[in-house]
């Protein structure tokens, strides 16, 4: 039988070690590594891909520390809007959700979307209403603010500027895993983008940009200044890559993030598995927040470069 | 000097010569002859593919032929909805938007995004705010309505079904131009789906599946059935089959629709260009509303297969 593996990230960006603490440091290490033994106990169990990548990142957004779920930024109007997709190996099935407002776990509804919807993409009012009728727990203001992303925004505010989390951090969150059977999955989850407006959507929950996942190839899970990696169509790049032109897994990774990306003038990073359990988790910022674990090993943590 | 090319489309699906009129069959092709000579116009004195496309699909959105603009389906909810979605190959700078009301021509709004905002992708009403702050033209209720389609809505309400345009066409339109300079571009615009739900997003805005452009390869727009042209990333694929792989243009679009898109379940078209003019036009559904033109040549128009 084959041996499972699974990543995590939860952003990447300007994460230097000067300005962190030993304190923050640990906090962002246990919770990596609870959301990674969350999913390999998935794993372990013989549980789907599918559900191990849910699983990770439902820890993650219900922690106040990643831009997602609970912890997510504030737009320009004071509220919290979220996008989130996943994406299945197998069966090419994909969920994805934007601009989602009260609702607890934003890729439990990008799963319903993949399970129990003939669409693939629901957006704002209409996705709420959807989580709604699926029966979703649903979360009040209350439970997503935090006075220190109400600064954040403050602040921005006062600036005038769209913030990319806080200094060029792209606090999304994602994961990637390999089962048992050999299936695939990605899922990634955010807050956006501090002050935003106009309605502004990242690559989170664009299949193909932020998320995808095809057995034959790969699963991936992007973090980073989403406008590039929608233009860079990154997710799926890494899939050509290897399906096309033959690359690994870590060739291709290594390529899309250090060559095209960095051309493209993009930063940021991205997790990815292929069907045999390996691993890659290029980035081309100075820190990149992930875990990662295979059958029969310890699990691994890391922040910076 | 390079010559140049053009080609558009008005949807692909089920259109049988059967359930055609000769008046009906003429107004279609007339609709689609006039939009690819304002296209044609573009290129003709020199100017870019950019504006080219833009301008093939300005026309198309105000006619009422079509499911974009001003011809757009009903949502469940009676309102139009609009997504569209432009990229400069040259630069690979994208704008795209979706859910957008009371913009008379999405496809403006969506060239604003590339031009004018740091961001690639606006939805809802914050996109419907840059448009009004961009100072585009903006268009009551009455100017989306027409009965043909309203009667579509109340008839998709009463069997409780959400419509692909009426009976598997999907009507969306695009465009695809390589200039004289070689530069290549893709625009999509769209109505969407009539009765739907959700907020349900399908793949013309989304860069990469409905709309791609990339000098080093090609330009594509997308109809079909959405949400396997997301699952597929299909514009981008033709791309990659054509930069990883080595293949032409029309071997790399076949293969996507007729192999591809086939295999996942999915039906419809595509339209082409590469930087060197040549055009593909390929689809899998009974018909795709099309018209083509290269310099020097008198322009071609097609409706079934």
């Amino acid at each position: 039988m084959q041996k499972y593996s699974l990543a995590i990230h939860g952003g990447a960006g300007t994460i230097l070690r000067a300005e962190m603490t030993p304190e923050k440091e640990r906090a962002y290490e246990t919770a990596l590594l609870a959301a990674i033994q969350e999913g390999e106990s998935v794993l372990k169990s013989g549980g789907s891909a599918l559900n191990a990548v849910e699983a990770a990142v439902v820890l993650m957004e219900n922690s106040e520390l990643f831009n997602a779920g609970k912890g997510s930024v504030f737009t320009h109007d004071g509220v919290n809007e979220m996008d989130a997709a996943i994406m299945c190996g197998e069966t090419l099935q994909a969920g994805a959700v934007a601009m989602v407002q009260g609702v607890k776990n934003p890729i439990l509804l990008a799963r319903r979307v993949l399970e129990a919807s003939e669409h693939v993409f629901l957006c704002g009012s209409g996705a709420t209403q959807f989580a709604r009728e699926q029966g979703l727990e649903e979360a009040l203001p209350d439970y997503f603010f935090s006075e220190f992303r109400y600064q954040q925004l403050l602040e921005a505010r006062a600036w005038g500027r769209v913030q990319l989390d806080h200094s060029k951090k792209y606090s999304t969150v994602g994961a990637v895993a390999c089962d048992r059977q050999g299936n695939i999955a990605a899922a990634t989850s955010t807050g956006g983008l501090t002050n935003k407006k106009y309605g502004r959507i990242g690559d989170s929950p664009i299949i193909g940009a932020g998320t995808y996942a095809n057995n034959r190839t790969c699963a991936v899970s992007c973090t980073g200044y989403g406008e590039y990696f929608i233009r860079g169509v990154i997710a799926y790049d890494v899939s050509c890559l290897m399906e096309y032109k033959g690359l690994s897994l870590q060739e291709a990774a290594e390529f899309v993030i250090h060559e095209k990306q960095l051309a493209l003038g993009g930063d940021g990073g991205l997790i990815a598995v292929d069907a045999k359990g390996n691993i890659a988790l290029p980035f081309n910022s100075a820190g990149m927040y992930r875990a990662w674990v295979k059958a029969g090993e310890e699990p691994g943590v890391g922040i910076y470069r």
